[in-house]
């Protein structure tokens, strides 16, 4: 039998031409949004002073099932797809397991993540639509990048609301958004009222996504032609981010490989979303039953400890309420728990199907996770995001499992992003300085404390 | 006609099996290396206790013209090459250039950059001979990451001496190295004979790349089991490189084109020589004539006014004597010159070349290469190295005088790696706090004047 080769790549005449809209599939579908001040689903009319009228289309769409990628979205995705499925031999021989494991890799482009394909096709729409220029937060700043170079190319102005603790402790992140052309904003800050509001009540607040979004959104909306954009979360960005999958898919389908497990690591949802969309599907339409796994941060567990209740997007609950799991609009992970995967609350489309059991959930501590990190790029010489980190902590434990029972299963898991801007996090875990804070019991019922009364 | 797609990707089968050695078709041969003691050319008995084995014949060998590359090298080869060639559409429109730009990208691994060709086969060679460890240095600290990450995979430890201004400057690239477990000592240090005396002489010593190479080699020749090995300079290191011309020859012949222009970046000349190996060939046997342009930095301008001369390749002053286009050995550019591309000399096989008329060599003063830098990452969103800038400041030259001249040429340049841990640089470009100090002719005399006296 021909060796499987390491990296499984199609050609770019494979990229995907077609997003995957899980909604369409799903027999529950995720509850709709909900205009705060009627407590009635959302409408177009209500969200398009927000989001841009395709995207807000998109969002509100559970129906259609394959979405035309836009050829102008084709011919940046051109730039650096199909992304490559990588065989990890060195890692299954380090673990001397007989498992299979394949990553999907996400990390080749300047962004440096996954994020890029959203950003691409958020600008792209907006631009469509004749807007000017677009706002939006950053935590870790993979989204904030990817959102400039898409601006960047599409010739829009953006706003960069960028948490300010992650704008004092990733002054490179800030700088490779300011070269493709980006004003990045240290959030709380003074440009916008509720900015104002939080630094009053504490100048020296050093900002959190939710706030940042109660921001970038303000802005938008003061503004003339410009709209809000969002790089997780929202149910326009896990269509975007179906071709992950897709191509994930297509490369199996090249090698004849199905994967029985699959480990996406899961902050606000939108790479995992994106990974499993054909495979999930597949559980849905009874096709196929692979396993699906979110690995999220022990620090920020919406999954595993949240509730699936009606929340605010953002800490200034001027956003619709979306019903997902979560842990309060006004939780925030400890300031030790490092890298991305902050955000209070989880993908609607995620939530709905983990709470309808198609999808398992783990949550990891951050010193397993950087430990799992470091030998993974060891063995297969890339320096991982510490998001990405989670899916390599559970797809390595599943291996192990796998080791016990002497099973070969085939183990994907999506490796979203590198990590060259978060070596402070990795400088400590190095030298022993890095701990595992996790939520009390107690902590989690002062958030949960903070949902809002509709849930009641 | 099909359109000829973005990315032009070979099939991992197609990674070159065999190195190529232009000197075998070289009529004039480098000049061989001297031993400083005797002024005699080097023997394989001289070198082999600061190489290790296999490399020094490599490095002596002017015949061999295909060299098969080992199985555990393209084992490792395979985790992140073939490289793609890129069709730079989208500067292409942004020029508005009738000429055809083509780049070879280096810069999809986690190492960042092509030096990873090279430590791969060094480390492989150390690996085999039984050896426990190696030594090298590093400025912008490429090579120190690269060889990092292939002495975690062969198991080795390592030793990397980093130029002092570059350790303090960017202590990501430090963390980064230590990440892969490599031992990161700031040069001048106090763990060498040569980093003492230099520290005592001015304890503010801040470093340079010939001061580093010192001390690795001292510490390589006094320790057991150990060999120091560079990423650069050396022909061994070209013959590694050459997979990058062999990939991108493979890739122009899958495509029917061929490069009337090739541009590459000039420090050492490691990507220059590897990029250009099979179309000198082709030059040097008549087979066809691709102008060949080194870009270097007017501030360390080796070729375009250095002396073809015999010097130390270090300032120590230990090391075998090269005859290169120099500096001198003292020389050290501005500190305020960004990125890499700090070397005092050029490759014994380039400067032959050069000399023999073979290639032209231009100048690039940085805020220009940095400009052209942000041109090119807003088009084609891959922020780039700046040593690479300085191929693409090279190509957009002639690809706008292709728009003068309406000639549809076909240029091709190298990129060789990425710019995320540049960011200072780009920062203070985008500040306009750069500066472009270029050496006096007075400078150059001074630096000429410690030249060997073999040369007279």
């Amino acid at each position: 039998m021909k060796k499987i080769p390491h990296k499984i790549f199609l050609s770019e005449e494979q990229i995907p031409s077609k997003w995957y809209n899980l909604r369409a599939d799903m027999k529950n579908k995720p509850a709709p949004m909900l205009n705060p001040a009627t407590l009635q689903p959302i409408t177009l009319e209500e969200i398009t002073p927000v989001f841009c009228e395709a995207l807000a289309k998109q969002e509100l769409d559970n129906d259609t099932r394959w979405v035309d990628i836009p050829e102008s979205i084709m011919d940046m995705y051109r730039i650096y797809r199909p992304s490559p499925l990588i065989r990890a031999y060195n890692l299954e021989k380090a673990l001397g397991t007989p498992a299979k494991i394949y990553f999907k890799y996400e990390g080749n482009n300047t962004s440096g993540s996954h994020k890029l394909n959203s950003a691409i096709a958020q600008a792209y729409y907006a631009k469509e639509q004749g807007l000017k220029s677009l706002t939006t937060e950053t935590g870790a700043g993979q989204w904030g990048t990817a959102l400039s170079e898409a601006c960047a190319y599409f010739g829009l102005d953006l706003n960069v609301y960028m948490v300010k603790v992650s704008y004092e402790q990733k002054p490179y992140r800030k700088a490779v958004m300011q070269t493709f052309g980006a004003n990045v904003i240290a959030s709380p800050s003074n440009t916008t009222q509720i900015g104002q509001k939080i630094l009053a009540a504490d100048p020296n607040e050093r900002g959190s996504l939710g706030c940042a979004i109660s921001e970038a959104v303000e802005k938008a909306v003061t503004s003339d032609n410009c709209r809000y954009v969002l790089g997780s979360v929202l149910s326009q960005v896990l269509l975007h981010q179906s071709v992950i999958g897709l191509e994930t898919e297509a490369a199996f389908n090249m090698i004849g490989e199905y994967p029985d497990i699959i480990v996406g690591c899961a902050g606000g949802g939108s790479n995992l979303g994106g990974l499993i969309a054909p495979f999930m599907r597949d559980k849905l339409t009874g096709k196929a039953n692979p396993r699906i796994i979110a690995a999220e941060p022990a620090s920020c567990p919406s999954l595993t400890r949240g509730k699936y209740a009606y929340d605010f997007c953002d800490t200034g609950m001027i956003t619709p309420m979306a019903k997902m799991y979560t842990l309060g609009c006004e939780f925030k992970p400890s300031a030790n728990h490092a890298g991305g995967l902050r955000y209070h609350g989880m993908s609607p489309i995620l939530s709905q199907l983990y709470d309808d059991g198609f999808m398992e959930a783990i949550a990891l501590e951050q010193t397993s996770v950087f430990e799992a990190a470091v030998m993974f790029a060891k063995c297969e010489t890339i320096l991982p995001a510490p998001e990405s980190a989670h899916a390599i902590k559970g797809a390595v434990q599943e291996a192990l499992k796998c080791k016990e029972s002497g099973e070969a299963k085939t183990i994907l898991f999506g490796l979203t992003g590198t990590g060259y801007f978060d070596m402070t996090a990795y400088t400590s875990y190095l030298e022993g300085q890095m701990n595992d804070y996790v939520p009390t019991d107690a902590d989690l019922e002062v958030a949960f404390s903070k949902l809002p009364p509709v849930n009641v």
